[in-house]
């Protein structure tokens, strides 16, 4: 899809959003031509068992529920992984695919309350099933999200943004003029934690696999905020001396690729420092020379953010991480990673795209019929 | 040495113990053959660099100083890699040997308080150089120990002791009946782990290398108070449900082995478990599958004893810690690990003996001419 054409796509969508906001659009219209899902009956190949299912009955609504007009919802990588059955949760099946995105509430059961139709909503549980035109749920299930939140920043909100937010939050104790060091730092979760942490005033070194045009990812990530951007070869073939001059050493790395990869990062951090872990993209484990354990006093932990959603659902934090996020996106310090959006009707190449090599393009899929 | 010599010996430094205590002998006629230590002047194999020296005059006492005849002080490990240039502690060359042992004050300088003629000290810094029959050095430079601990008990009290003991109370909250799972069980700090944890009221599962006499081994180490002793094969082949059952999985391993060892203590860990690695036996990284990170909170660091008591000497924390497992001591719930006496003169035995495969013997060195 050109630029100009995905720009025309998200205009249109603006126009659709502004349109419930005023309740301009019955719900009977707007889905005259039927609820679009996209499931799954077996786990598999994601392009071969996701289907379209169209449904011409709208649901009817509990008094606890809310309706809910799916906006934009990106597929990610555990989406991916979780419709192939390699991922720990196991929804049962037939299953809605995603996880997460951005709806607007549309109607609302009579026993709802601190919330009002046109109110921006995420999920809250990690089980919603995001890939559909409709939700109908209970109104505990999604999260508000402040007015004025950029749509696609909302979308994109829960997993690969939060994952960002919370690993620079958890695990160090991190102040301004720090460093951070993470690879695959050109991923959805990669951009957004260059720019968290510049929003914090935290430096970062960045490290992408070697590929033909580098030149220009690279000055699409310093304009991101990177301080640092190097591949996977030049961090190996540089030390933490001739790449960090007048830098501390970082006390926390980013791992999400595992292999030569992490042992590189763990390397460059301080005595003390810690590497999370929340990805394997290389499919190798992550091997830490005992030297590191004993007398760096490395620490080697995992991060799932499922895992964190679930232990702190509409929770007093939860709610202080969206408000600090969506603020933050307010003010254009934290920019929508590179994306395109693609209609649900057109979904095999949304699978297509975020499953090939190489992208740094997050499919993100929009619901306009 | 067959066990009846190692007791005429032990019963000798014991008398000797006494008589110092008495002031009844003179340090002149004490160390009328000379001062004996054991010096490197080069890092390499400590078959070929140690070398015994006798130094006949007797140093003079500052006023700050104490002068203090060695009883006992074992070959640990780290000596040995010390003296093979593969340690990060790197003693000024020419150096004494031996990070830990125990000693009596047998004279004190004018401006040294809170210790008295008599008083059992052990070293409260790390560079003391304890392989020697005298050792003079400012009173902060040592820990007093409270009397009535068993002399060799002392002597082990500063490396593995106190390893077992912080790793086991730093790293998880440990309750009474829940487990611990440590490789290298037959270890002088594994051996003292399952002592430790059993005065804790903590469950140990223990693994040991395949070898030939394991049924004895086995049974010395339930005398210890294992609960479970199995070879790294049996553990590979069994399960947490069936090696395990009325048990909660371990919320710690301790590991000081690394390779395949490590995974399959890993494998055991409950979720959100902490596996500890204070030694790599196998020469082979800690390797960690990814999914274990993310999906299991399972937190991989390391242990340095050493670190520690930088960063603690002469602390609170130290002097409870000492107190604590010195009363265990006496009460009799802490043994010493399996060990041989073998005099300073006879040296190279002892250093042999430290550096053989599958020895579960800790050499110690006495110092009686």
């Amino acid at each position: 899809m050109s630029a100009a054409v995905a720009h025309m796509m998200f205009r249109k969508l603006t126009l659709v959003h502004k349109a419930f906001c005023n309740g301009t659009i019955a719900i009977e219209k707007r889905f005259a031509s039927g609820i679009n899902s996209l499931i799954y009956s077996e786990y598999g190949d994601p392009n071969n068992v996701i289907q379209l299912q169209t449904d011409n009955k709208i649901p009817t609504l509990d008094e606890n529920c809310l309706r809910i007009e799916m906006l934009a919802s990106p597929v990610n990588p555990a989406d991916i992984n979780t419709i192939q059955g390699i991922y720990p949760v196991k929804p049962p099946l037939p299953a809605v695919g995603g996880f997460e995105g951005v709806g607007k509430v549309i109607e609302m059961g009579k026993r709802t309350s601190n919330i009002k139709i046109g109110d921006l909503v995420i999920p809250a549980i990690n089980s919603l099933g995001t890939w559909r035109s409709q939700v109908v749920c209970p109104a505990e299930h999604v999260s508000v999200i402040p007015e004025g939140t950029p749509l696609l920043f909302a979308a994109t909100l829960r997993v690969n943004t939060c994952t960002s937010y919370r690993m620079l939050a958890d695990f160090q104790d991190l102040e301004a003029g720090d460093t951070v060091i993470q690879n695959a730092a050109n991923s959805g979760a990669g951009q957004m934690a260059i720019q968290i942490a510049a929003a914090r005033g935290l430096k970062t070194i960045n490290v992408v696999r070697d590929r033909p045009n580098i030149d220009e990812l690279k000055d699409h990530m310093y304009s991101l905020g990177a301080n640092i951007v190097v591949t996977d070869s030049e961090l190996r073939m540089s030390s933490p001396e001739k790449l960090l001059p007048g830098l501390p050493r970082p006390k926390l790395g980013l791992n999400a690729v595992g292999g030569k990869s992490a042992i590189s990062l763990m390397k460059y951090l301080q005595h003390g420092g810690t590497m999370v872990t929340y990805g394997g993209m290389s499919k190798q484990p992550v091997t830490v020379p005992t030297g590191m354990l004993i007398f760096n006093n490395i620490k080697v932990v995992g991060y799932w953010m499922t895992r964190w959603h679930d232990r702190n659902p509409n929770s007093v934090e939860a709610e202080r991480m969206f408000d600090e996020l969506c603020q933050w996106a307010k003010e254009g310090r934290l920019q929508i990673p590179r994306h395109r959006l693609v209609n649900i009707l057109d979904y095999k190449t949304a699978i297509e795209g975020a499953m090939a090599d190489f992208t740094t393009e997050k499919q993100i899929l929009v619901f306009d019929q």
